[in-house]
């Protein structure tokens, strides 16, 4: 699908020619109701950052060609349809910064069957597009989750549609929610599966991690069993593996405003530990907020390391725990215990990067939590300035999962993950 | 697609049973992130119009089977995935009445990873839906355009959705614009055509009318000539005759402010009407405001139906030359005449009933133009309840095509298509 607004997503970046940067592109749907004869087009006034380009300038790219406006005007065989975006190329020695751009557009298209004086249309579409800097040498690898893309996916994006955000930014790795992109979960039809590697080879990407929930409260009149828990533990650590998954984190029920996991946790991993060594997976449970590093709940889960020895169970750290403000618009209304001002798991906890460095050996995936970046490409809400060095100086290796939880506005997950992008590897390169 | 707003635009009907209606029936899209086991699933509260069924009143349908909550709480094999709308069925003897209505819906679901005290979360969701009422029997036929959804086709709905919309209203035709909805136009791949017959077959839909432009400054430096109009129209014939149209109107350049066709057009037209006779198409000029019946140009029609003898040139009428008052909010920005308040085609020029009366022996096909239609299904612009009497007292048969032409902000279109359908089949049912 493309994007409602004229100006779309994907596509805004540097235009690199013999290694040098020579411009900067973007990509338009045709904002007329038809599609139209190329030689219909009269130029494309562009504004970038309050710097005007006049009309004749741009290139323009369709159907995988490329033209200058003489070109189009003269062009017999070329069409902007309504479901093919348009290329526009502007040179510019040196291209744009990494981070957010303010865009003005004015696209001009001879109607005929307008009167002669109007008849050379002009469409105007103002926006803003994010440049997302290549991913810097060093171990830190970027993905996405789709869990970003809440609210959008199936409703104005398909599947594919992640996929072609994902890459469009050049990151690497996609994330899923088990139950949630899976179609016909928990079985899926081999044609899906066939489609789905398909995908991930067409854009270049590789799975990461496995969203899986065990669900202590499945029946209303009693809890889960330990078997049933590792009967869906083990349920997804297969269709994770079918996948080409790596990790898989289950979430299990919890029993208290401290998000203990329901006792049935151990039992249930501890009995798919062999199968996760066979299928080479990590189980990864998640440390989310309001659950900190120094905290029981932590610690049960180094004990059960320690005391089995296993190499497929690892944490997996959601950048939420060290948020310094609290988040007041966030994806949807949690209800706060009576007197609460805001939810307990959007409290800031502040968790101390020497926390985070003492468990980084057993870390093994990285949620990067977030919910709000600004035009200057501050977060309002996570340090990355601390935990992205913090990361680096320890060495430590693996995917950071961009996993936006903000307000669910159409379009706006997409845009702030590219933010998020620009932020984190601007700081990964020393920026 | 499903619509981002939780409760969705099809879906939205009356329950028959044994002939009688005993209730009625909507669509939801999964509020969660995720999809859950249906075992999962609380009860949902439905407020109609001020009146509200509890919780445990209304039956759920996922995956095609319906259960009752106590049924779904003990389901052991059905899942609300996020791709799939769940259908509410609500029990009301006697249904609910054509036309707008006030939806307010609360759906429990139990999260077992959220604190126990508020484990069990409500998502509540407002809207209205469309009550769209059966076609009344007689002449006047219900079909919607492809235009109606101008901005919403190709970012939040294909073309498959298209079809599903229509369908959903109950009308049995589809009218589409040539150059924007023929995929790769004009020369769309053989398995395109075979999907496109495919749908027609699926959803039960007839292909009315094709819209085709021979736009007379595709050139920049000259005009189209009368072989290249021709050429174009022939084109078009051709095209739309392979996807089982029955007319095609085509729009040619024009001269003046008061939309004088450009001179090719008799020479172009003429030339067509051998292939129009062999395809059994009919060729149609539209009749769309500022030109209203009596005027030079709808004359120059009428006399070349006379002059040549055919019975492959009839006129479309765009109801908008009946429209009793100005349009404030229209589709996109038409710069007025300097001095002007409202651009001349949307000025109201509302051409008496008789006028019409005279040229429908002549008339195929209606676009039925529209721009608002409010909550108490009155159209702010266009006077149905003439022009609907009207063409049943005279016998007239044949097409009523929605073309919306309002605001473009996604979903409005199709909503106010429903409100039209509505309108139009209450007044035609004399109600």
């Amino acid at each position: 699908m493309l994007d409602f607004p004229t100006i779309q997503g994907r596509g805004f970046r540097n235009v690199f020619e013999d290694g040098r940067i020579t411009g900067f592109s973007f990509q338009l749907r045709n904002p007329n109701y038809r599609g139209v004869a190329a030689s219909l087009l009269d130029g494309v006034d562009v504004v970038v950052d309050g710097e005007r380009i006049p009309d004749h300038v741009p290139l323009w790219t369709l159907q995988g060609r490329t033209f200058t406006l003489d070109e189009l005007r003269a062009s017999t065989d070329v069409r902007w349809h309504l479901d093919e975006p348009a290329t526009i190329t502007v040179p510019k020695a040196g291209g744009l910064s990494g981070g957010v751009h303010q865009l003005e557009v004015v696209v001009h298209l001879r109607r005929s069957y307008f009167p002669p004086l109007i008849a050379r249309t002009p469409f105007t579409s103002t926006g803003t597009g994010v440049i997302v800097p290549p991913v810097p040498d060093g171990g830190l690898r970027f993905g996405v989750s789709t869990y970003s893309y809440s609210g959008d996916l199936y409703t104005s994006m398909t599947l594919e549609d992640v996929f072609a955000d994902i890459a469009d930014l050049g990151a690497t790795g996609i994330e899923i929610l088990g139950e949630g992109n899976v179609a016909g979960y928990p079985s899926p039809k081999p044609g899906w599966i066939d489609a789905w590697r398909g995908l991930l080879e067409k854009y270049g990407l590789e799975a990461t991690n496995f969203g899986s929930w065990v669900d202590t409260t499945r029946w209303h009149d009693r809890d889960l069993t330990v078997e049933e828990g590792a009967e869906q533990l083990q349920l997804d650590l297969r269709l994770a593996h079918r996948l080409g998954f790596t990790s898989v984190r289950p979430k299990f029920g919890v029993t208290s405003w401290e998000l203990d996991p329901h006792p049935i946790w151990e039992g249930a991993v501890e009995r798919s530990l062999d199968l996760a060594a066979d299928l080479d997976i990590v189980i990864c449970p998640e440390i989310h907020a309001p659950t900190p590093i120094r905290h029981p709940v932590t610690q049960g889960y180094l004990d059960f390391i320690e005391r089995t020895g296993t190499k497929h169970f690892k944490l997996l750290i959601d950048t939420g725990i060290f948020q310094t403000a609290a988040v007041r618009d966030y994806a949807e209304e949690i209800e706060a215990e009576e007197g609460e001002e805001v939810p307990a798991h959007l409290r800031p906890l502040a968790v101390p990067m020497a926390d985070l460095v003492e468990v980084l050996p057993h870390t093994h995936f990285i949620q990067a939590k977030f919910f709000s970046i600004d035009d200057d490409l501050n977060d309002l809400h996570v340090p990355w300035s601390d935990i992205i060095p913090t990361l680096q100086q320890a060495g430590w290796s693996g995917y950071l999962s961009s996993e936006y939880e903000g307000l669910r506005e159409p379009y706006r997950g997409r845009d702030q993950v590219r933010r998020q992008h620009a932020l984190l590897r601007g700081l990964a390169a020393g920026r």
